[in-house]
């Protein structure tokens, strides 16, 4: 099949783009010598995951027990989970997931989730590596305050059961602040605070091993820092509407758009407008909106018209018929892709491979 | 299980509530003489269009082919598409749909739409019915005009495998205008429009059996009007938090909250405030915030943190604990409902049932 032949909506991934970004960043680690551990909540495919291990990562980051479960279950080693498993249920399956034999790290943020980890991995005779994260700016989840990642970082060392891997520290609100050499500075204010806290590990005798953290808008600007071991950019895969508008290292952005949503005309009643069938339930709305690309005359814009539909307002352009698809660049890639069950992978113009979105949903 | 013990994310639904909500709408339906076509594109779900249709619905209103794939592979009987069906994909499902003997109407706004569903009606051996949209504002899919509408209604009935079954009038725009005398004022003038176009059928000799439209938020105030036959409301079911703070009737809203998102508490370490595992991938952002409701202390606040996560901010209220679960009234409904494989069916504090919502997607 012609991907201008595809059932709409679809999730289209062009491969030729996606292996481009991946070599590029692969380069980009060589040179600087830091590791990879792209984060899955953006893919959620195991053969995405499956290709980053052969370009030299890690592992995969994941933000859910659901990404950790899909990732093992694929045969993935080195699954980082980012966020706290702090719930009945995440620790249910993490113990499921340990049990199993997976190659599991865990962050943690608070002493009690501390114990609760040390008395499972205990229960299954592992040693589970755990990570302290520090809040550097987000307000979300990590410790507030250095003394208390220092702390957690001394609980986490005093349980046989756990083995105290490193730090996290994830500007998550810093990827997308322009001007870049406003991010920059923005970085090094928020980099003294992990390397006081990697100072003081040193200092009680507990190196961190590991400093994870950093996403596609930093990666180029966090090496500079000379703090990371690892970084877990995830939109670098794909480049989604928000990150193509803006560069990731002096006026440059080196990622290629590779992921859109193939929309069909639905609709053609009315002169310089076409109704396509792609709206809130086809494309992320948390962050704007899809760029027309390929089937659509250039210049055409995108406005959301409710669950199901979505203007294609084509200024002085041809009109596409009834039934013609239409690619939108997507907004958000990670929340976009997390509403479709499967990519169709395309080469060129052909649809080459349909690949399940494992991970979807919990 | 209760409740409040539900692994995090759920989408969970207080099934006294549906139950009410079902039985206001059935009651003012039966007090107006007007029929109900709930749209499926709310609920997505064959055990909720089952109570439907008890409840003396006429039958589902679906938005995408795969809500009426869904409903006919259900048993559901009097499946209206309420959107065009003009793509290849779409077509060819129909075709499949027909072949399988399925209770279908469908809307057309195109005359090139009508002649291909005449060729496919025909080479099924089919008579199908068929509705002509008739755009009252929204400016996304129907006639733009009434004499366009009218000429496609000729254009229907001069196919013998087509039967020109009347009109849709769907004013999505005026659904939650405030104040309501101004939505009332707004719906009176597109009702004209309306009238003008059946007027016009009856002159040509062909009236329209069935007017259909509306939604919730004018659901008591379109039989005033004297036009429709069956109204299509949806989120009547749910009551999300767009539809929870207007009047629906007077300074009335008689329906209740039904539908919720669990989340769960992952991190708690900040005074006031503590961090959910519910964000973008588990509730719609189109619209709004959630509300917290049951679990978290009266006037919380959510906000939004990312793809998986929200922070409660908890005023002076006492903190949940890590693992607590926190129901979140949802926002828009409709692309909450479709992030979710499922819906946790809760009576009173009981989880009772679990519904697939098998038109999710495509």
């Amino acid at each position: 099949m012609r991907r201008d032949e595809l059932p709409t909506p679809a999730l289209l991934l062009d491969l030729d783009a996606m292996e481009c970004n991946i070599a590029t960043l692969a380069a980009h680690a060589r040179a600087t010598g830091i590791g990879l551990r792209p984060h899955a909540k953006s893919h959620k495919c195991v053969e995405i995951a499956r290709r980053l291990a052969r370009a030299g990562a890690l592992g995969p980051a994941c933000a859910t027990i659901a990404e950790a479960e899909a990732m093992a279950a694929g045969g993935i080693r080195g699954i980082l989970v980012t966020s706290p498993m702090a719930t009945a249920d995440m620790l249910a399956r993490v113990a499921r997931l340990l049990g199993r034999g997976a190659d599991l790290s865990l962050v943690v943020d608070h002493p009690d989730n501390v114990d609760t980890l040390a008395g499972l991995a205990a229960g299954h005779g592992v040693t589970l590596p755990v990570i302290v994260e520090l809040d550097v700016g987000v307000g979300r989840t990590g410790c507030r305050e250095v003394a208390d990642a220092v702390a957690l970082a001394r609980r986490v060392a005093g349980h046989g059961a756990l083995r105290f891997a490193g730090v996290q520290a994830y500007w998550g609100n810093l990827q997308q602040v322009m001007p870049l050499d406003e991010r920059e500075r923005r970085i090094a204010a928020q980099a003294e605070r992990l390397r006081s806290l990697l100072s003081a590990l040193r200092d009680v005798g507990l190196p961190a091993e590991i400093v994870t953290g950093g996403g596609t808008g930093t990666v180029f600007l966090d090496p500079a820092t000379a703090l990371f071991t690892e970084l877990q950019p995830g939109s670098f895969l794909f480049l989604d509407s928000c990150y193509a508008a803006i560069p990731l290292k002096g006026n440059e952005n080196p990622f290629l758009p590779s992921l859109f949503v193939a929309a069909g005309v639905v609709s053609a009643n009315q002169p310089g407008r076409v109704i396509v069938n792609a709206g809130y339930k086809a494309l992320a709305t948390d962050s704007g909106r899809p760029t027309p690309a390929r089937g659509a005359p250039s210049g055409s814009t995108y406005r959301f018209m409710g669950d199901e539909h979505g203007a294609i307002d084509l200024g002085d352009g041809p009109s596409p018929g009834l039934g013609a698809v239409i690619e939108l660049l997507t907004p958000h890639c990670d929340p976009t892709v997390n509403l479709h069950a499967r990519y169709q992978v395309a080469r060129g113009m052909e649809v080459i491979d349909v690949w399940p979105i494992a991970a979807r949903g919990y």
